[in-house]
């Protein structure tokens, strides 16, 4: 039996407006709607459609002072996922949730129920939440540091497996005849305890589609890629250029071949963020529109907090060189994911404050492009082949519009040149990524005893 | 302009296979679906066709022994009900969720966003969970007393109150030509500090179309009766008869009126589990076909949890009359809110364990009768007309059938009477309930202020 060809993963990233920051301010997006699950709805039937592996929804504990100059707040995304996938079925959905804020049981059991719910297609984006007001609405007195957060990641992760494995396979009997419901010989007590945490179980449903959901992960830092390597089925990562995104790709899959795990298990994602036209003066010319609608105020807000700054930056000269000198080298900014993204902008390309915001603006750092639908499928089809990328993480800047045109100029292409499917291939999220439905630990643990 | 008539609530309480504790291994039920988010999306579809107010799940967050005998865990109720919001137009949904083991910020999240995405067809059933094995899978080392977690609850309902309130329904803009999105003038901290809980907020996102999810609640106890009086805004309640339904009626409306509330705001639903037969002995015949199925081994399990006894009920003689001298009087087990409702069927019918279990089979102390549409509809009409009810928590024996000629012979009963609507005259659960839609407590200072 050959191998079937290496095939892109397209992942469709949703913000309520689309990933330009000025967006809700132009005319072509859906402003009225970012509140009517409808229009949610769509957007995934429309990425089904054209056959995406999955729809994914980042997520914050709180709201910043940008709040009033911009759509930047999160939907909630477990309970959004699932009324997605009552309208679809086959695309996947990914939902971002804390470990630092979430209890393991509660965490387990909704993306659990919401595996059975979607017939497997969940994935769980797992991140640590850098948002400092967050420790405030779950009654901490301070944030957790970095390293705290990791830790206690660590655990979560482990602690949540136990529970979606705390029910083998084969535990659900469901037979009338003998009045046998559970075989309670094999569900099993998760019984983690670590420093942060401890988890007795079982959990209260039957093991779910895929077993597990997908693991997801986004972080950056060391401990960020360290994390990554050991349990990650998909990452979610920025990069500015095409080496930059090989030497990531490299890294953290050599990290994975040491934790033991096949590489080719993880799928790498990267960033992108099409403006398309049907030339490239007009891709531009339809950035520039969006660009022109960005409110300075917000967009040094949003800077100082990438940056993890102290200072307001509102009293800079906007036509000056950006500012370096204000930037502080300490382990504390290393830990905000694009410290060193913008860092390289700013060492690389020497912008003014304006030149930077405006750089930054499209999509938080991750890679804007405005050209023809061949030029960002060539994009894509470069950084696929050229070992940086097994799929792109979709971002349009604006919605519904910027998913409709990748769609339907883009995607075609993509198709033609062998790259992506025309059909879905199976029913689950695993299946789309081509990954395997991991047994039950305590199923192995059996087996190897025996 | 003329009062319009009173009109009864109709609720249906969803457990996966219905009610009776064997009803699973009954031919009759959906034994093979109910993992499957389509036959729970029909049941609902059922239920709005024939215009019930809302479709309700409780929860535990744990399973016991008796998941070898029984379908007895719980679906995760609120991932489960945007699967079904989805594939609804107006019909409400109800969700428990536990004040012990939520915290106020993700619960509020949750249900806010739910909110949005139903369009205002939420409602919040809130259980400070009595199931000692939640303790473990969330840390603890003890389970909480019933004190401790009625004094939690409390806090618990101001906190998220106060987040839910917390943006103003004038705060979400959304004004793309002045690029102010939200007015964050209206948009406060919760700012709650209690002895079990802190909250900061604001909540993350704009106010749901409801403002506030119905508060519903379920103790029977005197801190649940108290509770409630407080907040709820619809209560479910299990009588064995008229009197007893009377008299808790009569009570928790005078505690409300106490409060300083309008008791027409609390609607008062016991449950009623109705075997229905084109005679009387059809019906009858139906339930025993039931009973038959019962495993005793389950039956005094659930009973020895429901009267919260230490011993173990199984070496007792079935056909010897309940041994009554087994049942201690402490104040714990008057904390379980069955327990008196089964002493005294002890007291009036002097049964034998086996009656007794019967008795409870069908819907774990709520009242179970079989017989005509006709002789169901007198009862419905009798206690809602006699002051025991403002509409009833229909709990199918069994499922799908069990809901499906209820709707297809009672209700038309009932609408012919001029007990229940033909269709809905509004488009939020608080609209079918004839419930206000609150003010923001935010903006309710500012105007006192004023």
């Amino acid at each position: 039996m050959s191998e079937a060809p290496r095939q892109l993963t397209l992942n469709l990233f949703i913000y309520p407006n689309g990933h330009h920051e000025a967006a809700w301010r132009h005319p072509l997006a859906a402003r009225e709607r970012i509140l009517d699950v409808r229009y949610y709805q769509s957007l995934a039937q429309q990425a089904e459609a054209a056959k995406f592996d999955a729809v994914f929804f980042a997520d914050g504990l709180g709201i910043g002072d940008g709040i009033r100059y911009a759509s930047r707040f999160h939907l909630e995304p477990l309970t959004l996922i699932n009324a997605l996938a009552a309208a679809t079925e086959k695309i996947g959905f990914i939902a971002t949730a804390s470990t630092s804020f979430y209890d393991p049981y509660t965490l387990a059991r909704l993306f659990g129920a919401t595996d059975h719910w979607s017939g497997g297609r969940i994935g769980w984006n797992i991140v640590t939440s850098s948002l400092k007001s967050a420790a405030g609405n779950y009654g901490l007195t301070r944030h957790p540091s970095h390293a705290e957060r990791y830790e206690r990641a660590h655990e979560f992760v482990q602690a949540v497996t136990r529970l979606w494995d705390s029910w083998e396979d084969e535990a659900f009997v469901n037979d009338a005849s003998t009045g046998l419901f559970a075989d309670t010989d094999r569900i099993h007590a998760a019984n983690f305890t670590g420093k942060h945490l401890r988890v007795q179980g079982a959990l209260n449903l039957p093991r779910s589609p895929q077993g597990r959901p997908v693991y997801v992960q986004a972080g950056s830092s060391e401990d960020g890629r360290q994390f990554a390597a050991q349990y990650a089925e998909a990452i979610f990562t920025a990069h500015q250029t095409l080496e930059s995104a090989q030497s990531f790709y490299r890294d953290v899959k050599q990290r994975a071949a040491q934790w033991g795990r096949n590489p080719a298990h993880i799928k790498i994602l990267p960033g992108l963020s099409p403006f398309i036209g049907s030339t490239e003066a007009e891709a531009r010319a339809l950035q520039r529109e969006f660009d022109e609608l960005i409110q300075t105020d917000f967009s040094l807000l949003q800077l100082k907090n990438q940056l993890g700054l102290d200072i307001d930056l509102r009293g800079q000269d906007l036509d000056a060189p950006f500012p370096r000198h204000l930037i502080p080298h300490s382990a504390d900014q290393q830990e905000h994911s694009r410290f060193q993204l913008v860092l390289d902008i700013v060492d690389r390309e020497k912008p003014t404050l304006r030149q930077l915001i405006e750089r930054l603006a499209g999509a938080r750092g991750h890679f804007v492009l405005a050209g023809t639908p061949e030029q960002i499928a060539d994009h894509i089809e470069t950084w696929f082949t050229q070992g940086a990328a097994d799929g792109i993480n979709v971002m349009p800047p604006w919605l519904p519009g910027g998913l409709e045109v990748f769609t339907r100029e883009v995607v075609p292409i993509l198709q033609r040149r062998g790259l992506f499917r025309q059909d879905y291939s199976g029913d689950t999220l695993r299946d789309h990524l081509g990954l395997p439905r991991p047994p039950s630990l305590f199923a192995s643990e059996q087996q190897q005893a025996a």
